[in-house]
């Protein structure tokens, strides 16, 4: 048997573990919503203690709370936000929309620490009641929306952001490696005209870096913060001038350039911020998806396959195959980016849907965001250091390919004609032959003129 | 320092930690794919324990395997399936997209356990072999996608079945209780002709049954097992009838209708049976949103909404508003059932993207697909108890709101022509009166007629 | 200036073009609703008029209607059946939810008809009046379900199923075309164990017989119809049995098996049944998307791609690359197949946003609906004429990329361990050696021993 | 039987219509692409009228093209800009994924018109060759990915920016003119603390203005145009600053300021700009659903519903049910967008699909991008002139249901604790009494404490 200590809320008493700091509504929660295994993520629990410091300071500051109750909560929250209580988080995403569980999980948490501090005695609510003082001025219903944006503040400069910034770099250099090798291009999958592997390799890190940019030009939105509008935007029960106050000290708890939402009833009945956000990250993983597809097409084979890339070896491929390798790395990326486009019709379905002056989707979105911002920043870092850094052109194997291909009849067109051009290859292709053979069998051009003009060197650009 | 031991692949020795029953193979996934907080779930643990169980049975009848060693795996396994070997499987979903190195995991955990029970060293492969013992005859090829197969299987009778039915049940109980409760018809929003809140939930109740219906009219592609199809759907490595053998162990050992899929290359590289099962769980979901949405605004209110149900009264329901109460189990289960949808979406998307012999989207199909399921099953079992076994009808409310509406004119139409009855609404409308004393107003009915067409109790069914 | 006539409605006058039988409703909803360029596909228009006819045979033969009215309804129904009065049906999809407007188009257009017929005066709505008598026992909240219904169900007779049987029977003959050509399999897109094409084939046409079947798993659910319970589901100004009889009459007309829902409330609130049907659309969009995609990559080249199929030429590939031939037909076959998942996400999100008694996505959802069908069925044709059937093995080809294949090696692992194979096939790789030498060289086995394991015609099945 | 005309490619002859353009490719699509209703819209038609114009007239710049043939072609260019040739555009999105069909179709309708201009033969090829001087410097590859895009631009500014604007506009003069409406806020469907009408559409205003804001920031990468890549993105047969050019031409003749891509590998081998701006879209979407259902929910009723808002009556609303009025335009606008999140996820999921050098799924991802501007932009558009331009406050509703409300006891927390004021609302609700009531029965207040506290004109707004 567990040790227990009584807490109570307005329907009565609950025991809840003596080992724990969370009071009564957070175990009402974990009774009431036995649900799947998915926990608020870490990012929303710290960013619960942020707003919880930010509003205790900002309270004493307005002197709607004393000092000493202020810095106990300050000291209980930093605690939260250093991550000293992560396990005193039990709540699933799937309890009341609005996330107040988790809220009150904080109020009772920090509350219960604070009264700790002070001396007093757990679950008593005196001095420090997890409404009166850790919600002062406060509502869930912008509490945990400041929470949502605030998580992903967080989660976007310390892993989303790396990651990709990681994997835009390993793209480029090796776009700088790839810059001399020549190949042959392929559109609709068939041979087209060539290009360099470096040139290949500048698309992908183009992608990338246009996805960073997409993700940053849409945190601004993120930025703005819903605190201040209490229960339904208007801002009962706080002081003007409160809401910018505290989402300045929490842009300084964070180092994060949050400001204060300029319309809280949308900040609180709509996401919309955060559905443009989960539409980047979806692009994100469009391009990702794009990229790793290819690698591992152009990297197939060992024998059988394209084989223009040597991709490194990581582990066995195959419980049967003996000496099997295969491009691990390519399909856990490829996984995450189908995920978060499953992620993101989530998000958008779930953004369309308040009621009136509240959206009740907010753990579900929140998770949803946050996780496919942990996968995209994870795996883009494992698929850089595992994949894209160990990435070895096969030279002898691309030459060989390129060379061979129909399609450099396409730098004949201007001097002989697309009609004529075309009777080129299609009569080398009927008989095996070469371009050059047949240009010069239909009378189309002499060899030393063949030889000027078709050279894949002189087209990987524009003329001079 | 965790004390470690060495195993070995072949890519060389890797430390594992000494109380872990895994292997080389595992300790190597851990470290190439630091992504996510998303593991393999439980199901697909047991799955894997009952198909090593039922392949080293087989394995032993066809004379493949010593009983000594087949006898060591079979115990092993079967404390795989007993749940006591949950903690030495460590990958996350977002690894090799064959499940290959789970499948390893598995091999590994059993093969040591194996090796323990028989006397040997753990790590040295001897007596028991990871791969020419444990997966005799097998593939992770056709291995995942049969622990995703049984996993399914599994889900479904422990959790969303017995969800749904509970949930069924109650819906027809509340049916049943509400059948003489007279209560306005809502289209459009809009008030329309009257119904008994009894067929109302009828058609709640209905649309459960028949999501029920749906899901077990999709299992029977899930009990087809591509087990015996090996590495790319030819059966290489296994004996003629070995498949069939195979599948009968695990229906054994499961409790469960298993057969061998009649088209192995199609269960390796396609998992359209998951797909279209997904597609149940996303008209269940669409059925459940649908429910859990009238009954919250049905219930809405305490005094400013439609008011007709009472909901149950389960916790807090604000931590600024003090005394309110929120339809929370509504929300819960209106976000499983967005976030089942984005499920759907990213299984379609992966289900799609298989190559040539092999989908390699299988660790996050599963998960996808069994996260949908304990979703549904839980919250709908969450809300039959918390929510629907509670819900009271306001009879009161419900009978003002019914009489006073103007559609009760539909029933006049037959009589005096739609074109008549509209001006009868529209004038009682206009002038905030009654249907009744527009009715003669206007002259198209008497009192006594009136009366006698427009009666709420007989417009709630066809005519005898 | 084209010549009006005046045609009522309750809200007044409105010119209507005279060349048309529509009346006010659907003028009024053209000019409230200048929407996009989607319009009622055909489907909803005939089964409106097949509705339109049953209602008013089984109003005459309950003695609801006057024989006479009834005859000329049936006659001009007949008609919209027929296709004569297409370019009467000027709506688009974004209309009212209900489909009242489409409902309200059918009945004017009718009545006007039947007028005619009857030699009245058009927009005199006598003898027929469009609501007392051709809606005569309907509302738009059952009759529009069930042209939605209906349509679907001519839709997957007419077009979906044949277009895909064609498909199925192209891919079986192609299996067997080529039952005996060893070719290389190809797992995580690499070197693999070898299979026949023919298997392979076998997999892909497996997947559209398990399409096929799937779609008409669901088509009972949609051969339920919810006509007869006009505007709430209660049958309101219906007779018993009526329903039964409409719904006998409209599978006479269609020649497809109708009945009438069992629960009508959840036949108009909810239209899960739809959603279930998309859910297979989306299987075999699925399913389509990863047989094109292999069979373009498959035949990939001519010259530095896979090149193992050789796919017909159909048309000019490039505006710019003379002579290149593109497998267009999988590209227009998997734009539609991502197309039909987009149309899923939005018809399942619409199936669950139903309100009370009416769910008002109807013509958004049967529209999307009806089109993944027409786009999968056309172009499951069109890739069956113009690709399935001209495809070509390149055998030369094929036999060379399966004898490099390393993978070979799989053969040896039940005899020498599975390690020790693998030692024989990295050593292989990284000499670029055949298996064979390496296998001798390590001293695993002799020369005669290799040749009489490591033989390609018997890897591609179980052992006896 | 039509008059024909002999048209030429390289399979050989085709008839055509003798009154139409086209050649021999437009013909070829025809026959072997019989998939489906949907053409090419008319912007991409527009777009490719504006490319050909602005190529011809850089190519005489550059003096790769005789002005004669230029001037011809910018004619016939600008007869397809005009739209005078919409009719000869006869092709269906499901064609090669390239757009190559379509961008022959312009190439050949402006080749033929041109020949006409100089007075040559049609079909004749000569003066003017669809290829070799439509085409010049230009592929499929850059030229139906930059028609897409300017297609995009053009629809942004004349139909989606437009009703959106339209639209916020007419939100922010009801906010202003519902600003001193005071009504009961809900949260969770349920009473919550009041706000003014006005706020309430403030938040609405500000959900289209920041939506317009999106998809203004997403405008500048569609604004890069691929034009210049040719083939592969090298710009084979090209010259150097040819690219930058024809952007500033297209810029000029549609007076939108676009720009060369770039990056043109990534402009042909991906479309993440239009991802991007389809997840603009869909935010778009989520808002407009979310502002369409609250006032349909708001406007419920007229007499059983929560009747705050008087909406217009445009249209009868019911086939059975005389004098019924529906919110269809809100039925019309939430169709739109649960379509637009269909085609957002179509979008995703095509972009994440390129291979190598070429995505091929342009023409799809171009209609449903283009349709969900179309949609939302008419929709908006219909939505405001038809809904929000006639809503009227039910003001007498509105304060009563205001004045009933148990949670402005929220006023009263500050002062007698969370604890005390939740028995005051919970004992009010029980008895069914006024919270003032029951505030100094429990001893809490006096009236004159509670008359000055409990203001709801001082509870919707922070105190100063």
């Amino acid at each position: 048997m567990t040790a227990t200590r009584t807490e109570t809320d307005s329907f009565g008493p609950l025991e809840v573990p003596a080992d724990k700091y969370w009071g009564a509504q957070t175990q009402r929660s974990i009774i009431n919503f036995p649900i799947g295994w998915e926990r608020q993520p870490v990012p929303i629990i710290r960013a619960l203690g942020a707003i919880k410091k930010a509003c205790a300071q900002t309270n004493v500051e307005f002197g709607n709370m004393e000092p000493e109750i202020g810095d106990a909560i300050c000291q209980a929250a930093q605690e939260v936000i250093d991550g000293k209580f992560d396990d005193n988080f039990p709540l699933v995403v799937w309890q009341t929309g609005s996330g107040t569980q988790s809220n009150m999980n904080s109020n009772e948490v920090i509350s219960n620490r604070a009264i700790e501090i002070l001396g007093g005695v757990m679950g008593s609510k005196s001095p420090v009641h997890p409404n009166d003082h850790c919600n002062m001025g406060q509502s869930s219903n912008d509490t945990f929306p400041t929470a949502m944006h605030v998580g992903i503040g967080l989660q976007a400069r310390d892993v989303l952001l790396p990651g990709l910034n990681k994997l835009a770099a390993a793209l480029e250099a090796k776009s700088d490696e790839f810059k001399d090798i020549i190949k042959i291009g392929r559109t609709h999958t068939q041979d087209a005209t060539p290009l360099t592997l470096g040139q290949e390799f500048s698309g992908y890190a183009h992608q990338v870096r246009k996805g960073i940019e997409r993700v940053e030009a849409c945190l601004p939105d993120i930025y703005e913060l819903a605190q201040g509008g209490t229960a339904v935007g208007t801002g009962l029960n706080t002081k003007k001038g409160w809401d910018t106050k505290v989402a300045a000290r929490i842009a300084e708890i964070t180092g994060l350039p949050f400001v204060t939402a300029p319309n809280k009833f949308e900040a609180l009945a709509a996401h919309d911020a955060m559905v443009m956000f989960s539409g980047a990250l979806k692009t994100v993983a469009a391009s990702l998806f794009k990229i790793a597809n290819d690698i591992r097409l152009l990297g197939s084979g060992p024998r059988s396959g394209l084989g223009e890339l040597i991709l490194p070896e990581n582990e066995p491929g195959s419980s049967i195959m003996p000496g099997k390798v295969n491009p691990t790395q390519a399909e856990a990326l490829t996984m995450v980016c189908a995920h978060v486009m499953g992620n993101d019709a989530a998000v958008g379905f779930a953004g369309s849907q308040g009621h009136f002056e509240l959206n009740v989707y907010n753990p579900m979105m929140s998770y949803n965001v946050l996780q496919s911002m942990q996968l995209l920043g994870d795996s883009a870092s494992a698929f850089t250091d595992n994949m894209v850094s160990g990435i070895q052109a096969n030279e002898a194997r691309i030459d060989k390919l390129m060379k061979e291909s129909l399609m450099l009849v396409t730098a004949l067109a201007p001097t002989i004609g697309y009609d004529n051009a075309t009777k080129v290859a299609k009569t080398a292709h009927k008989n095996g032959t070469t371009l050059k053979e047949e240009a010069i069998a239909l009378g189309f051009v002499d060899e030393k003129t063949f030889d000027e003009i078709v050279r894949p060197e002189d087209m990987i650009g524009p003329k001079d």
